[in-house]
C-alpha cells in the first residue's frame, strides 16, 4: 500500500473495457469476430479532443501505466514515475490514454479468455497478432472514444514499434511519434533469444501444446526460464556488476547447486514473481509480435520508402548501454525519417541500465523528453 | 569419413587412460580417492623432454584435440586445424598433450563414470571440482608422462583460465602461458547466463536430482536450451546478422510456432545434435568450474598479486566481437601480468566471429600464435 498517494500521482484509477462486435481482420489473414480492449485514462481530454496521448506498452507490460487500483495497492503502474499531474508526461496538459495490447493476459481479449465460439479459452486458438493489428485495434478504440488525432503516440521498446507504426499506417492520426529503446525490426541475435525463450515454454512437460488451462497447470518452468533469460537483456554487463559483481549471498563459495551469487539470487526473483502473474501462451505471442515487426518488409527492405507516407514528427532516444535495442537500431530509424525530410529529433541518452533504462527517471531521458513534450502541448494542431 | 586424411593431419590417433590411486583432495574439500584421466599426444617427445605443449579444452570439449580416432572417422578433433605437422601447432616440433578434465562425459572420471563406492554412476554425487583442481590432475598427470615443464600451456575459452592457474601454481612447470578469449573471472551477466542453463537443466522434470541415469532417461529439454544459449553466447550479433540475417526458412512467415527464421533453425539444429553427446551433470560442473574460476579472490580481489609467483612469459588474444569475454577482460590479465614484470605479448585480433573465433583459422590470429609458437620451438629452456 502507497504509505499516501503522492501529490502528482494521477491516484486511483478505473480500467474500462470496449467491447468491439466488428470483425477484425488481421495480418495473418485470421478474422477475430469480437475482442475487448481494456484501457484507462489519466487527465481531462481538451474541449478540442487534440491533447490525448496514446502510451503503448512493451511485452510483459499492460494498460495500468499509471495510478493506483484501490487505496491499499501496493504497485503503481508500469510507468508511474512518467506520467501525472505535473509530471514529464503531464495529466494537467495531456489526456493519456494506455490499452493492454490485442493478446494480452490483463484485459484485453487474448489466450486466456474464454473463445465464445467453444465456450474455452482461447489458448493456442488464439491467432498470432501483429504490431500492425494492435495499431489497427488501437485506432478503434481512437473511434471510440472520439479522439480523431493524437498528439503523440508514445513507447518504449515493442511500444515504440506501435509509435512507428501509428505514424506509416494512420498518418492523418498522430501528429507525434515518440520512439524510444526500439528498433525497425529485430536482428538475428534478438531473434534467437526470443527462440529459447519459447523453446523453454513449449517443451515444459506442463504446456500441453498451450492448452494447460483445461489441466489447471501452466508451463511454470518453462515461462520461469523465458523470464530469467528476458532479464539478462534488460540489464546491462555494466549494470549488472554494478549491482551484484561477483557478491555470494552467503559470504563463500558452497559447491553446491543452490543460489551462491547474488545475481543468480536476483534472476530466481524475478521469474519466481513473474509467473503467476503473466500468461505463457500470451508470452508466446508477445515474442512473436517482436519477430514479425518489420516495416520495410513491405518495400523491400527500404525503410525510408516504408515511411514514405509519414507526415508526423518524430522524437528517437536510445540509450548508450542498450544492448538488445542498441543506438545505432535507432539511428536507421532516424536516418530513415531525416531521407523523408520529416522532422526528427534524436537523443542517445548516456546511461548505464541498459534496455531497462526507458523506464527508469534518468536526468538527461526526463530532461529530452519533457521538453519535446513541452513543444507538443504548447503547439496546437495544424 | 574424411574423404582422405590430409597429410597435415596428425592421422590415426589412439587416446590412452592413466589411473590414479593417489587420493587427490579438491578445492570443496572433497577428497577423490581414485580416477582415471583420458589423453592423447601429438608429436614425438623430444630427447630433452622440453618440447611439450599442454592444450586444455573449454566447456565442451575433450581430451580429442587433433586427428580422427578411425581411418572412417568423420570428424577430427576440436582443434584439428591448429594442430598437426606443419600447422601453428606444429607437431614436427612440439609433443602436444590433450587431457579430458576432471568431471568430464569423455572418459576421464566424471558424474557418468560408476562410483566404485557405490557400484552406481557418480552422478550429482560427483564433487563440484575447480580449475585448480584441473591443474592439479594434469600436473599429476605431466608426473606420470614424465614432463617436468610444459614449453607451453594453452587454451582457449575456460581453456585459457587453465593455463593461467598453471602459471600460478606451477611456476616452475611452465615456461609460457598462451591465454586466448579468456577472462580472470566471469563477470555477473556471465554468471547469470550459466544459471539459466543450470536452471533448465535442474528444473527438467527428467532430471531426478542428477540421478537421472538410473532411470534411463536424460534431461534432454534442458540440456537443449543451455546449448542453444550457449550458442546465442558464442556468436557475436554481427556475425548473426551475416550468417542469418532475417532470413524465412520458407520464404515466409507462416504465423505458427513451427522454424520460421534461418536463425531458429541453427539454434534448434544445434542444441539437438549436442543432446545424447554431451552429460548434463557434467554441463552443470563445468558452469560451476567458470562461475568459481577467480584466482584473484584469494589476494583480496588484487589480481596483481595473485601473479606474484608467475614466471613465465605470456601471449593474451582476444578477439574484438567477443561480447562473452571481451578484450576489456584480457587486458586485465595483460595489466596484472606487466605489473609483476613479466614478459606479455598481447594481440586483439579484429574479428566478426564472437566467441567462437578462438577456434577458428583467423589470419592474424594464426600469425601471431605462429610467431610465438615458433619463438617458443627456438628457445631453449633456461
Amino acid at each position: 500500500m502507497p504509505e499516501s498517494i503522492p501529490h502528482d500521482s494521477v491516484g486511483i484509477v478505473q480500467p474500462r473495457t470496449v467491447h468491439f462486435d466488428q470483425p477484425l481482420t488481421l495480418a495473418s489473414g485470421d478474422v477475430l469476430d469480437q475482442y475487448d480492449l481494456v484501457y484507462e485514462t489519466y487527465g481531462d481530454l481538451n474541449p478540442e479532443r487534440s491533447n490525448a496521448v496514446l502510451v503503448c506498452h512493451a511485452l510483459s507490460g499492460s494498460h495500468h501505466a499509471a495510478g493506483y487500483h484501490h487505496p491499499s495497492d501496493g504497485k503503481a503502474g508500469w510507468w508511474d514515475s512518467f506520467i501525472g499531474p505535473g509530471r514529464v508526461i503531464d495529466t494537467n496538459r495531456f489526456h493519456v490514454v494506455s490499452s493492454n495490447n490485442l493478446g494480452g493476459c490483463d484485459g484485453s481479449t487474448g489466450p486466456t479468455t474464454v473463445n465464445p465460439a467453444t465456450g474455452k479459452q482461447y489458448g493456442p486458438d488464439f491467432p498470432i497478432v501483429t504490431v500492425d493489428d494492435w495499431v489497427a485495434s488501437q485506432a478503434r478504440l481512437a473511434d471510440v472514444l472520439d479522439i480523431s488525432q493524437w498528439a503523440a503516440v508514445i513507447g518504449g521498446s515493442l511500444g515504440g514499434m506501435q509509435a512507428m507504426q501509428w505514424a506509416i499506417d494512420y498518418p492523418d492520426r498522430i501528429r507525434h511519434a515518440i520512439m524510444i529503446a526500439c528498433a525497425p525490426k529485430l536482428s538475428a541475435q534478438n531473434i534467437a533469444f526470443n527462440e529459447v525463450a519459447r523453446q523453454a515454454i513449449r517443451t515444459d512437460p506442463d504446456f500441453y501444446d498451450g492448452r494447460y488451462y483445461e489441466r489447471a497447470v501452466e508451463p511454470r518452468r518453462g515461462l520461469r526460464l523465458a523470464r530469467m533469460l528476458g532479464h539478462i537483456t534488460y540489464l546491462s554487463d555494466d549494470l549488472m556488476s554494478e549491482k551484484f559483481g561477483r557478491d555470494l549471498r552467503e559470504g563463500k563459495i558452497n559447491f553446491d547447486y543452490g543460489v551462491e551469487f547474488q545475481v543468480e539470487s536476483y534472476l530466481r526473483y524475478q521469474a519466481d514473481s513473474f509467473v503467476g502473474k503473466f500468461d505463457a501462451n500470451t508470452y508466446l505471442l508477445m515474442t512473436k509480435v517482436l519477430d514479425y515487426f518489420d516495416p520495410a518488409a513491405k518495400t523491400g527492405g527500404d525503410l525510408s520508402a516504408a515511411f514514405r507516407d509519414v507526415t508526423a514528427d518524430s522524437l528517437v532516444i536510445s540509450f548508450t548501454s542498450d544492448w538488445r535495442f542498441a543506438s545505432h537500431r535507432s539511428r536507421e530509424i532516424v536516418k530513415a525519417l531525416h531521407d523523408n525530410d520529416l522532422n526528427v529529433s534524436y537523443a542517445e541518452v548516456k546511461s548505464h541500465q541498459g534496455h531497462d533504462a526507458f523506464l527508469l527517471k534518468i536526468q538527461q531521458y526526463i530532461d529530452v523528453l519533457g521538453t519535446y513534450l513541452d513543444r507538443i502541448a504548447s503547439t496546437h494542431p495544424s
